[in-house]
Parts: C-alpha cells; structure tokens; sequence
C-alpha cells in the first residue's frame, strides 16, 4: 500500500471562539471531534476555544458540560485533563457591543497565554437570524480587523432560498472574505463521498468509465429510517428538497458528474464544481411535473411511527415533503441524457446512503425482453453506513456456461476497518483550522443549488395541490418513485 | 444473480472409445471427471466406454481399475455401481488391422446396447507415434465412414515443432474432418481462463480499459513449484517454451488481446483468437536475446530440489529451459506497445497462474522519481490456485487526504466458493460430447503457436551458448527477468 499515515498530517493550532456553546450540535458533535483531534495529536498545544452563549457559566461549568459531552470517548485521565485545559467561556449577548468588547479582551489574553499565532475561528453555532449582529460587532470591536487570520465556519441552514441566502452571505462579508468563509456541508466531509473525486483523478480507468457512452444512469440515495421526531417545527417549513436535496444530494452528484479538475487544489476543484452546477438547468414547470415525485409518510404498521401530518408542530393541511424522488439531467459532452436520479426520505425501511453507476450493459438475447432487473451491472459507492467502492460485474460462474451472471467485487473491508474512520466533523474542523477550503460550499455552489431548488419550489406553489402521495412508515417509499424511473426504462437497484 | 443453475445443462450421451486406457492421465484424470459428469447427471445413461489397450484385461478388471481411479470421490454405492456397468474393455494393437474389426464389433454391440445415438467420441490417450496407425485402422475398417458422428479428442504434446505438429494433423485429417478434432488445451477449461472473454464480452467497461491507453503491460504467469521429477526424459526435450509457452501462455494471452468476437460462437471466437496470433510477429534473433531469458534450476537450499542437471534422463550438459521469462509486442490499434510479458518455471516458490493488467497511472508529483513499485494499479486473473477477479484501485483511505493509496477490490469469494467448480477435463470432456469446440485448439491456431516458437528455438540454435543462467530451486526465478522488465520501466507484480 502507498501512501502516508495519518500521523504525518500536520499539528495545528488556534483560537476557536465558539458562539453557541451550550448548543446541540456542539454538545454532540463539535467537542467530541475536537477531542479527538488532540487525542491524535493533529490540535497542538497551542489551542483554546472560548465559548459564549447569553448563559452565565464560569469556566468550570463550561468545562463539565464539554467534559460530560466526550464522556463516551475512550481516552486516559491524563488526557483528558490536559484537554480540557484548552476550554474558557465568556456569557455573551451577540447584540451588545459592549460585550464584543469583553470577547476581545478574553480573545486577547488567551492568544497570548496559548500562543495561538494570531489565528482565529470563528464557529457561528448558533441561529442565523444573529449572524449579522455577530459579524458586525467583530468588526466593530476591531476583533477581525486584527492582524492575523480570521476565519469563519458555519452550519446549515444557509438560508431557505437563494434571496434569503444571499442575505445571510451578506452578513458574513461584512467581516470576512470568501477564502475565509467555511460552509459546512458535513457529507462533504464523509471519507467515501471525497472518495468520489480521489476515486476518479488517480484511476484513469475509472474516469474512463464516466460517461454516457458507459453509464446508463445514476442513482443517488440518502435514505433515514427516522421520522422528524421533534424536528418537526423545523423541518415542516424546510422539507427535503431544502434538507437533503439543496445541499448534500447536489453536491455529492456534482463530485460525480463535474469535469475532473486538472489538480486536487481547492480553487480547481471548486472551479469544476460550479462549471457542473451551473450546467443543470432551472426546472421547467413540466420538467417539475414529470421527473420529481414528492410524498409524506402515514404511520408504521407496527405503530412506531405516526403520520407525517401527526407530528408536533407539522401543519394539518401541510404539503411538505418528507420524500422527494426525481432526476436531472446534464446535457453536456459527457452525459448526453443519463439522468441523475436521487431519493431521500425519512422514516423509510433502512438508513443508507449511496451512489449507484449504473453501466450499460450487452445483453443476451434471451434477456433483452425482460422488465427492468434490479441486478445491473455496476458501480457503487456505500457511503453510510457501509463504506466501500464495489464493482457489480458479470462474471463467469464456475461450472457454468459462458453466460454472464452478476458478482460483485467488493473493496477490501478489512483493510478499511483497519483503519480509523474520522467523523465528518472532526476532518472539516480540522480543514477550517488548517485552511483548506476543499470540502466546503462556496457562495457560488451555493447560489446554483439555491437557483435550481428555487426553481422547483416556484412551481410547485404554482401547482395549487392541497396533498400530497404517502408512503406507509417503514417502507422503501411511494410506488411512484418507482414509476419515476420506469416510464425511462430504468429502476432502482436499491 | 441472474443465469441458470449449472442442471439446466443438457444431458448427453455417446460412445466413447478410449485408446490408452490403461494409461496414467486416463487414471488420474479422465474417468472421475466422467464419473463427476455422471453424477452431475450431464453424461446420461446412455453413454458407454469402449477402453484399449494392448494389455489383455477384462472388463471386470477394467472396472477395478476404473473404480480404483475414482476411489476418493464422495459418492453412494449405487450411483458408483450404476456408473461402472457403462465401461467395457477391449484389447488392441493399434498396428493389427484385423484387431479394428474386434473394436468395430465391440462398439456396433455397445451402440446397440446403450442407445447411444450414432455418437461417438474417440480419446487418443496414446503416445503421438501411433495416432497415424489408429486413424487409419478407423477407417479402413470403416468404423469412422459409419453413419454418425465421429469426433476425436486429444492432448498435447502436439509435436515438437510446425513441422511435426503438421505431420500430426495430417494424420488426424485421414479419418476426421477439423470440426471433429478437439484437440485440448485443458487452461481452456479452467474457469478463470474462460472469464477471461466473459468478463471483456458482458462488461463494455472492462473491454474498454484493455488498450493502449489505460494499459501499461500485461503480466501473464504461470508458475510451479515442483521439479521434473520422473518426466526429465521428455522435459529435456521440451523445455518450458513448449510445455508452457506454446500453448497455455500463447492462448491466455490472445483471449485477453484478442479483438472482442461479434458474439460467442466458436467460429466467431476462433476467428479472433486467429487474427491475434497472426498479428504476433516471429521473433528475430535480436528480439530474441533482448526479449528472451531463459533459465534452469539449481539445488533449493533445503536440499529437497536437486539441480535441474543432475535430474534423471536429462543431459549433463542440457542447455533446456526449466524457467522462461519473455515478452511480446503487438503492434495494432488496440495494443499499441504494449508488452506482453510472461514468465513460467518449475521448481519456483510459490505455485500460482495469474494474469496482471497493469494500469497506466496519474501519479502523484512526489512518486514519478520512485523505482517501479509492485504495488500497482491493475486488474488481477487469478487463474490458480485462487480464483476470482480483483481490481487493484487507487482510493482514499479513511483519515487520509485526498491522496491515493492502493485498495484492492475483490471478487465475493464466497460466491465462487460456494459454486462447484469442475475440473478442466470434466468440462473439455463434457464440450466435446455436445460438440462445442469453443475451448480447444483449432489447427490454424497451434500453427501459429508453432510458428512463433519456432522463430525462437531457431534462434537459440544459432546462439551457441553451452549452458543457461541458473535460479535457485523454491525462489523467485533468476535475476535476469526482473532486469528485462527493468529496461522498459516495468516490474513484476508478482
């Protein structure tokens, strides 16, 4: 095996200023990933992160709330110890400018106590309705006018359309360039979605297949096996053509479908990626109609989960998707017509995510009649909760004739268990801390995806429907993602 | 999976008459892979073997040797008793015309008796000097100008050189017309071999990797790991250009470059397989000292190898190959100059058949100045003693960046495990009872095999060397075939 351990990545440092401390998200996923990165060694000693939210907590209760949130982590006392060493709190209410001020002077002196170098990340954790009321006041306070660097790194939602999204960026810009703006797109930080594009540049045979001469079609699936839970409030206003479809569905069939850039340098890379986006064009009414199919989950047979329309703070009379089939297609050199396919839903019969290349195939005579045969040839990225690259191909079985039958041949699991699996979290901390831009959205990918969802969604209002298709709880989804691709001679393979 | 269980095979019967019954192959391996078809139900009741040779047995000692030969198959009593009731003997001496009027009686009676349909098969498990005796003894007794099929199945060696091996065929062609003669090459009947054309027909993806573009060189070998043993008589005069070179490594290496058939019909598959060979130029005498190493076994340090000198019925100053290592080129479209390496020995390492297909690779900036790493980027045959296909890919390893690192991508082994796998002469055996001359040898074909081989052995004859480089018995093999492909650039994967 080629290549470098992890080890030799480079040790890192800064200041992290975390607004939204008391948060969710950082309770369940920021500390731990933060932890893990010291526990590899790849955050140096000259880290600290000060957190703030509105509450008044001291240092100490700060550090029993992070120390309570890596309590799962297997690691020794030591180490922990020393971690949590790293971790300060300041209360902060983001419209007083005043207390921009008393960030400074915390910032300030935990820089110099840590020799942070003068770096600083700002993880806006928190609504973004504030967003410009924290990036106004950093400036204000002359914190990101400072010397050093001064980066940003934020969550989704960004924005619930492309005007609202626009907003938003605005709010950022008032205190940071572009190259220091990090939207996080956390399936961009799963190891098997980046090993989409690693995949493609360093097998020339792979990025030969990659065409329409070679692909019959493509089916993307981010499928969960939850309902909304008590997300509901969110998600009713949201649905899943902005919760999956804008951002993760896009981009990983961008990874797939771009030009291959001419390095893995992140301008590059994001330079293909825009040119792909940008080449999927605004759906037409009718292309709305006939290639998206959207549905809501009614409750489970065994009663676990309860109709969409049940659900806390989900509207009555609401016409949010839950499920959302459908396909584009790129009319570019490459892709002639293969569609893209995707689905995504909740409350579906089993969680998984993956990307399926779909080949087109010589057939036997005897089979060319046939209806459309879920066993095709092809190639899959598993991206959760398996991982792994397969190749479906016809193989000769032993002790047959030389007909084809399907066998996959599958990458070696063992060697990538071996290996340590990083949260997505943990390696687009660690990019934002290091400044690599690679994995995150840039304001232009963004403003295409917004585009093309707004698009969609201007004629779906139009639609005047007042409900939607369901699908019962715990299935694979409605019978008419399955129509979706029949009436174009394909289907799903999973 | 799609394809049919290996029973939906036809039944077949026939006649099968056995010249050289009493001899080692049709022991060890003619009469259990019948008794395997037999129990397969694929060799119907209605099928009789008529054995010969000039040893004056019974049927029922016959049956004893028959039975003794297939003494370590799992089977039930009566399957074994039903079986032995279709073998029958009849003395014979190839040079006695009137003893092909005894055979003559001997098979219309058995014909008779079991029904078998006007088919008959003759084996010619005899030494190559008396094929002209027996083919002519067939039809002056009219026994292949009856009414029926008459087929003819043999082995190798299949002369010694164009010359001999014309001589051969003539007297084949006194009795039988060329769609009668299966002349076996038994790689043809292992499975992996005969993927090799399933996989290239039934994956446009795979058929559009093999060319110059994708491929940097071909690595066929097919290596032993024991020494001549009791066979240094006719290995001396061989030598690994013809046991192994002439015909197994020539004929694995056209079904891999060989221009992919319209379809799998024999005659569209010979036809390719032809036009290959024609396209693989005689060597001239410098191709021959550049592209040839030939090499003999020394003593293995454990003393269990002796050297290949010392061996019995081999000349004390045999200049025979026991090892041989070469390449080729052809220079069409399709394979541009691409070498096609191989490499055969005894008394090796490790036992194993494989076909390499090393890719062409982007390579990071940091590796162009490395030496040639084995650790390659390839698609693997392997033929024995594993089976199954394995793509070597460049992939990201968890952790890691966005870098490659070599993952191999393997057949599900447990598929293939779980299928039965028949031996290469229960399949030839079976092809030639239904008439399917796909997987044997046309004579256009061994011609050009001759042809080829010839040009060097001419070559050698005129070098005037008086012994050949050594390797030490149970290594790699000599030095010098890591040093040809070190020329060019390349290293062996294995």
């Amino acid at each position: 095996m080629k290549g470098c351990s992890i080890m030799t990545n480079k040790q890192v440092g800064g200041l992290i200023v975390m607004f939204g401390a008391a948060g969710d998200l950082a309770r369940r996923k920021l500390y731990p990933s933060l932890f893990r990165l010291y526990q590899r060694q790849l955050l140096s000693e000259n880290f600290a992160l000060l957190g703030n939210s509105r509450r008044e907590w001291s240092d100490d209760y700060f550090r029993e709330i992070v120390l309570d949130s890596i309590s799962d982590q297997k690691a020794d006392e030591t180490t922990v110890n020393n971690f949590i060493q790293h971790f300060f709190y300041v209360s902060h209410d983001a419209t007083k400018a005043e207390d921009y001020d008393n960030l400074k002077t915390s910032m300030d002196k935990l820089a110099e106590e840590f020799n942070t170098g003068g770096k600083n990340l700002y993880y806006l954790s928190t609504a973004p309705s504030i967003f410009p009321d924290i990036t106004k006041g950093l400036k204000d306070a002359g914190i990101v006018t400072d010397g050093g660097t001064h980066r940003v790194i934020l969550e989704k939602p960004f924005g619930t359309d492309l005007a609202s999204a626009g907003e938003l960026n605005k709010a950022l810009e008032i205190s940071f360039d572009e190259k220091d703006i990090y939207r996080i797109d956390h399936y961009l930080g799963k190891e098997m979605v980046q090993n989409i594009l690693t995949t493609r540049y360093f097998n020339p045979v792979v990025e030969a297949m990659l065409n329409s001469q070679y692909v019959s079609n493509i089916q993307i699936t981010l499928a969960e096996d939850m309902p909304v839970g008590t997300r509901g409030g969110y998600y009713d206003k949201s649905g899943a053509i902005r919760d999956m479809f804008q951002n993760h569905i896009l981009q990983v069939a961008t990874l797939l479908g771009m030009e291959l850039p001419e390095n893995l340098d992140q301008d590059a890379v994001h330079a293909s990626k825009l040119a792909f986006m940008k080449e999927i064009a605004s759906f037409t009414p009718e292309q709305t109609d006939k290639q998206m199919v959207r549905a809501q989950y009614t409750a489970s047979s065994d009663g676990e989960f309860i109709n969409y329309l049940d659900e806390n703070e989900v509207a009555k009379d609401s016409v949010t998707e839950t499920y959302l089939a459908g396909y584009f297609q790129v009319n570019n050199d490459r892709w002639g017509n293969v569609p893209f396919y995707f689905k995504t839903g909740k409350a579906l019969a089993v969680k998984h995510t993956t990307v399926e290349i779909i080949l087109n195939e010589k057939v036997n005579e005897a089979d060319i009649a046939k209806p459309c045969n879920p066993d095709q040839t092809r190639i899959t990225f598993s991206i959760q909760p398996e991982t792994g690259i397969a190749f479906h191909l016809n193989q000769k079985l032993p002790g047959e004739a030389l007909a084809p039958n399907l066998v996959t041949v599958n990458s070696d699991v063992d060697e990538l268990i071996a290996a340590y699996v990083p949260d997505a979290y943990e390696k687009l901390i660690y990019d934002a801390l290091i400044g690599d831009q690679t994995n995150f959205s840039t304001w232009n990918e963004l403003a295409e995806q917004w585009r093309i969802v707004d698009s969609i969604i201007e004629n779906w209002k139009d639609d005047g429907i007042t409900s939607l298709p369901t699908y019962e709880g715990k299935s694979r989804g409605p019978k008419e993602a399955d129509e979706l691709l029949r009436q174009n001679g394909h289907c799903w393979v999973q």
